[in-house]
């Protein structure tokens, strides 16, 4: 695996503050295309590649791989249900957490395949939709999956949303976690995201969401209803379904850049 | 990987001619079963694992891949079209050699990574149903799929028919390949299996099919229409579909060891 | 639609007691296969027909149609959650009533063209596994379903779990409940199945659940830990995924007949 | 079903020349799209709505619907392989023509009673991709979904290629076709399209398509390398997969117009 990217994560750069980008890419499915993997390739320091449940088929990963690879984005999988037609964002319940894991394990397995024919390690594993929703709630889930991932690779990280009980499972089993944030998503006083239904879930003036994302990298803060909430940091996940989020993506990456914050894959 | 199974493949045994007996397992999906795996797994020395494309699922490849361990089996990926509902054995056509390539990659990675999980290493790639066909047809075709057997894991070999092209294709790429025959069905002079349909395909007497065995691996011969075909033998596939496939499988095992014929993995 | 079955329900049989029995069949996928069907539609009066979603396939489909109209027995679709690889048995959330519904009528339609070849109107619907303990629960699911229903065929009956909510919400929307119980599982006093994870939620003794058929048929009554709890019993579900099963469902179907009650298909 | 569609086929209109122009549509899949449907309705008369085998599922299916019955565009069904990832437009070997027929009924099935649910009674059925391209040129398969079309409903027509076997078995076993030409394809000497490798198989300046259409309409004729070969034009197919598609399609409709053909259903 190349240790560097560009120019970005030099000596002197480690030093400085700095975060992660991410996005989820790859997941389209045969003839069908969601967003602009190549526009978003071009923003982000690490990409979350769809591995064939929710999104994704052998070779849209492989494809995709590729163009990461070439502008030395990190890689890793982004598993999900096996819900091709719900996009992955239904719940399905009454699995038992060990096949559920076996089911992610499955899902890394064959993109690590894909990914080492294009000379690439798998950096990390990122949970996708309603799975990640559930394993953020279910503690049982998230240890499963978390010793799933270890006993895969144990580099691998677990890229995981900030605050999530994912974080303290990662610690207690060894795995590496990368807490993640979103900067047009609105958090409530406990640092969870506020649901989509509710006012203030959702931010769009890009001033505001690039304002968002310095400081949450800066000062480990966001507002939430009025107070300050802590929040860590690590990587900042950017989308790309829509013309105005690939936008948005580059919006937020030149203004971390202009706020002297090194933007440089958490992987190194 | 553990290199001895039992005390079958000593010094001593090596030297004395021998044989793989292997057999398509896991091949289930769901709530569904296909065959009495746990009864193959106590006759053969290798699996073939349905990878979830025309059968099997994570669940149950982990489930399979437990039983064939237990019993010092060795794995191997048996990897098909993506067509669960012909079970595979439909022709799927308008696909790039490379792109089927990277669909059997897949497969190979998901079932590695859950072998891996069980302490398993694989020790083999074996074609199904009709992705075997064309590829024993279609040599571009069988070094595209070649090449990325090659590519996953330079340990693996190539379960192929005996006499196919892959022999000669896996020669080329330095692929190692381990000749598969069938005790159960008819040859013809060039040393090709007769279509299903032509009279003497099917062999269902268990004296004789043992007797066949026991001539193709001791002579390297097979009886075709009168005359006496050679035949490389290094592995004989025998099915579990039926109480009565179960039933053949074991009379050829007794046969083969009834004629001080090891009975033995080809991975050592 | 032939509305004479045998001699079964010739006037003075509609005046004798009697139920029907009902069993889901076809629930095979591609070349797997589900129980023994044929013995099942021997049995029954009524036939729930899988469509597809989470288990059957178009030829399946055919082919269980052409087996139970030569039988005489009554068909019906049996719709569930897409879902193949969980059998229907897991819940998907997130999908509107409307949705849900929609799904519902693609089945039920794909089903009554493939009947209406087979010269064969379907009788009913019959909702499978989570899909109908969701809907038993959820009423504004359970009313969008029945409305889908009538809107297809208002001749369409539902069969449905005795007691449950959707017996109120047929009422309501016209379409016609059957209300179907089962004479091997055990009931709480308010007359809901007990959970299977409960001590005598599962009646094996084959004398005991024929016993408790003939009452339920004869009293409208189920013994609920001591007391007993009146239940409308049009219909007695049974099953055959076992040999052991098949054996039940003829011994339910001898006692009925030996207790002088007729064994007719709901449908007249 | 209404039987008119805004002015466009009183009395008078029948008398003039026309055509119909048709397109694919609904050819999504969860939570993907293809193509822009909206603007595709608006410009055609008669929609072939995909039936969740190749593409589209229950909820577009039932969107598409609603879109064309608003817009008065005719609805019929399109019915494809069992091949989501490959869009149907791979060909699958292996089953025997009674069995495809029976694949196409439960699609046609499905659709029919979504489309009943909106008040639509579907006029046709048009084969997609793979397996259309293989019912042109296997009599047996063709006549098989014919009799599945005829025995569904004796009123849907069958939207066929111009020229091929399908028009002859339709003849021959009662089923109406409609002949379907392509304006933006060239076509050989027997009135057969070039396969797209070859050159000149694609026309794609907008007023040479334009041209073409309306010669096919009013002289039947189309121009193969030079020499004018005969072409039976009762409906011409549009796409609508890329913008320029689009703007393409309304060329057509507006230089039909413009030479005073009437653009209209062929379903009365």
């Amino acid at each position: 695996m190349p240790r560097t990217r560009g120019g970005v994560d030099g000596n002197g750069d480690r030093a400085r503050a700095g975060v992660d980008l991410n996005s989820d890419v790859g997941e389209g499915f045969g003839p069908w295309r969601m967003g602009d993997d190549a526009a978003m390739l071009d923003i982000v320091t690490t990409a979350n590649i769809a591995c064939g449940f929710h999104a994704g088929d052998p070779l849209i990963m492989a494809r995709t791989v590729a163009m990461a690879v070439e502008r030395g984005v990190r890689v890793g999988a982004h598993p999900g249900y096996n819900d091709l037609w719900g996009y992955g964002r239904r719940r399905v319940s009454g699995d038992a957490p060990a096949d559920i894991a076996t089911m992610v394990l499955y899902q890394v397995g064959a993109l690590s395949a894909i990914a080492a024919r294009e000379g690439c390690v798998l950096s990390h594993v990122k949970l996708h939709g309603a799975l990640s929703n559930v394993a953020a709630e279910d503690e049982e889930l998230a240890a499963a999956i978390g010793a799933a991932i270890r006993d895969t690779d144990p580099r691998l990280a677990w890229l995981v949303p900030a605050g999530s009980a994912m974080v303290a499972v990662g610690e207690r089993l060894g795995v590496r976690t990368v807490s993640e944030v979103f900067a047009d998503r609105g958090y409530d006083s406990s640092g969870n995201l506020l649901p989509r239904s509710q006012p203030g879930a959702l931010v769009d003036d890009p001033a505001a969401v690039a304002r968002r994302a310095v400081r949450m990298v800066r000062e480990g803060m966001v507002s939430a209803s009025g107070t300050d909430v802590p929040l860590r940091a690590e990587s900042i996940c950017v989308h790309g379904d829509t013309r105005g989020a690939v936008e948005l993506a580059s919006a937020v990456r030149r203004a971390l850049e202009g706020a002297a914050l090194a933007v440089r894959p958490f992987a190194t």
